[in-house]
């Protein structure tokens, strides 16, 4: 059977995954038959006990309210699209491992072998016992709206889509910090968004709340405006809420005098398109592995250029927020992720960012600066405090 | 809040479960972005594609295929009863930490938000592709028996129900060990069981096919024999195969002329019902805390006494075999545990007690004897191989 298989032995990638990235660990000894009758019976029989007389409790004796189920069905993986349950392992012990690195937070990858909502809905809720936060990962447009909304409605756990709100709240960050260090306001922006998936839409949610000008969204046929025939009832909404200019052509089109672009559509944008664009132009390039527009091209043209990927300047990395975010909401227990709470770990995030430090190529922080997370953690905590979402 | 609670300060058990017992750790450093761009984006890519086209690589590729799920519904917990999902987790975490230190598993506890047998046997379906292996735990009887069947007839991995066969094997190997002291062979002894739950099945169906010549099983009413009124399906298959000599009383009339004594039940036996046994008398006093006769009492009229508990010799404890079971079966990807695989274990653990170590009050071996698991593992990985149920 092997002998079938392409010769991985050469890529670091594969060795480094061999057995997975993932293990379960103790977190207390367990060298004789007195610490196994208290971590296991007959000791453990008062904590159950004590939890079922006190359900409260649960949160002190257990792991749950400190553990994040990463859920996805494998749909729309990375840019790979929908690879499967299976397939889509590699990533989701990936994120597990990124959750324990940079915030001390445990999570547990769950691929599901449905991509029906209601049995995605119906296995999350039934899992929920078992966690005290839901992180959805890589479930594809507009399936993933549906099920994010249900889960928030059905839970009083944190529910949180990274694709849509990690990829918003770094990009958020980024444009702040691009809008300081060019000294233009997001209120007089006008952008253009190319992709109309879960992260396209939220990241234009997210900056219309905080207040930029004027958006337009792009899907595979061009410019989502009011009219449109055939918009779904997500696209519909967006265009009640974008493109006040009433653009109707091309992606493309819509950069002449814009202030700023942001792919995440896996598309490509001429570099004649990017010449036309506002002074001090920002163009945000996310895809991955290949950006819309190549950076040292888009270069040309605008002054502040970011990426998805590491091997440039300005990397928008989701991991900049999520491991923070849910450690801030299980610091205080929220029973939510909210819009205020998301603003505040976007905010925390660009703060980081001195104004001695702020440049055209260092509008973000590096996910390894230790800044990060205590700063997102900080910031979340005390939003959901501030609005009540918190249990202690 | 906290004023109204009990003061568990005291209780060692309780300060040992502050946060939970488990974390979920990185198996391989990420130290920079080299690191990541091969543990997560790029690199994990190519990963998930190579599995995407070869499916069987997620067995290489993930940490799937070597972790179990440990599935509950929280209804029958420890002699706790129904309890719930949430007070059931610290038994469900103590499972996981005894599978990471006694075999290096890593599981992950699951406890569910039904009690619904088509909505757990969906649920766990749904999951299956995060997980090498199910092991169902305190889900209560006849529930369980549906559930595993179904289990293990939609999945192609191991699914095993532990207080059925972990409580079977650990005691077959406990009677083995007993027959072999007192020199009476299995086939030449009638034994009395109480209990006709998960366990007391369980046990009673493993030992019948080890070739124990009879056996009484009995539940609250009593003894279990055919025509006996409202059986239910199980309980009726139960009276075709058991009780050959026909009785109809109590457990403790049973018991008069027995070889053995199984105490699954949580019931208690009388002291002169012991005193009725046949000469060279084994009593397995199983339930926990409170063992069906104390075990001081046993001894008066038995050879052999045997409890659950940790602070008495010939500790029938299933953690002498889930860890190894599991371990045994993902070393050779087996698709499922058979029975016969369950009989090389019970056989293995049996054959660590030597014949200068076997003795009455050493008929089983301690969970830190460090000779267990490895024979465990290794005979269950042989006998997988020998049915053929191994994939590698």
């Amino acid at each position: 059977m092997a002998t079938d298989l392409p010769d991985y032995s050469q890529d670091p990638a594969f060795a480094i995954h061999v057995g997975g990235k993932l293990e379960v660990r103790s977190t207390i000894p367990v060298r004789d038959k007195d610490d196994l009758s208290l971590a296991y019976t007959p000791g453990v029989a008062r904590v159950c006990t004590a939890i079922a007389d006190h359900p409260e409790l649960a949160h002190t004796y257990t792991w749950t309210s400190k553990v994040v189920a990463v859920v996805t069905d494998g749909t729309a993986v990375l840019g790979l699209g929908d690879i499967g349950p299976a397939a889509s392992m590699p990533v989701m012990e990936g994120k597990s491992l990124l959750f324990k690195e940079f915030a001390d937070v445990d999570s547990v990858p769950i691929a599901l072998a449905t991509t029906d909502v209601d049995e995605i809905v119906d296995t999350v809720i039934r899992m929920a016992p078992s966690f005290g936060g839901i992180n959805l990962e890589d479930i594809s447009a507009p399936r993933c709206f549906e099920i994010e909304d249900r889960l928030r409605a059905a839970l009083d756990i944190p529910v949180f889509h990274d694709d849509q709100h990690g990829t918003a709240i770094v990009s958020l960050a980024a444009l702040t910090n691009a809008s300081r260090l060019i000294g233009k306001p997001l209120s007089q922006m006008r952008g253009v968004i190319a992709g109309a998936g879960a992260s396209g839409i939220a990241v234009c949610r997210i900056l219309l709340n905080a207040g930029v000008g004027d958006i337009a969204v792009s899907d595979s046929k061009g410019l989502i405006y009011q009219g449109r025939d055939g918009l779904n009832s997500v696209k519909q909404a967006l265009a009640e809420d974008t493109n006040k200019a009433g653009l109707t052509g091309s992606t493309e089109e819509a950069l002449r005098g814009a202030d700023f672009f942001i792919g995440l559509s896996g598309s490509t944008v001429a570099e004649s398109a990017v010449a036309t664009m506002a002074e001090d132009a920002i163009v945000f390039a996310l895809s991955n592995p290949t950006p819309e527009v190549e950076p040292d091209v888009a270069a040309k043209y605008a002054r502040v250029v970011a990426t998805g990927r590491s091997d440039h300047p300005n990397q928008i990395n989701n991991v900049l927020a999520f491991p923070g975010i849910f450690k801030g909401a299980f610091d205080v227990r929220a029973h939510s992720i909210t819009e205020g709470m998301k603003v505040a770990a976007a905010e925390a995030l660009a703060a980081v960012v001195t104004d001695e430090e702020l440049a055209a190529d260092y509008i973000i922080p590096s996910p390894f600066d230790a800044r990060v997370a205590p700063a997102v953690v900080a910031a979340v905590s005390a939003q959901a405090r501030a609005e009540g979402v918190n249990r202690i």
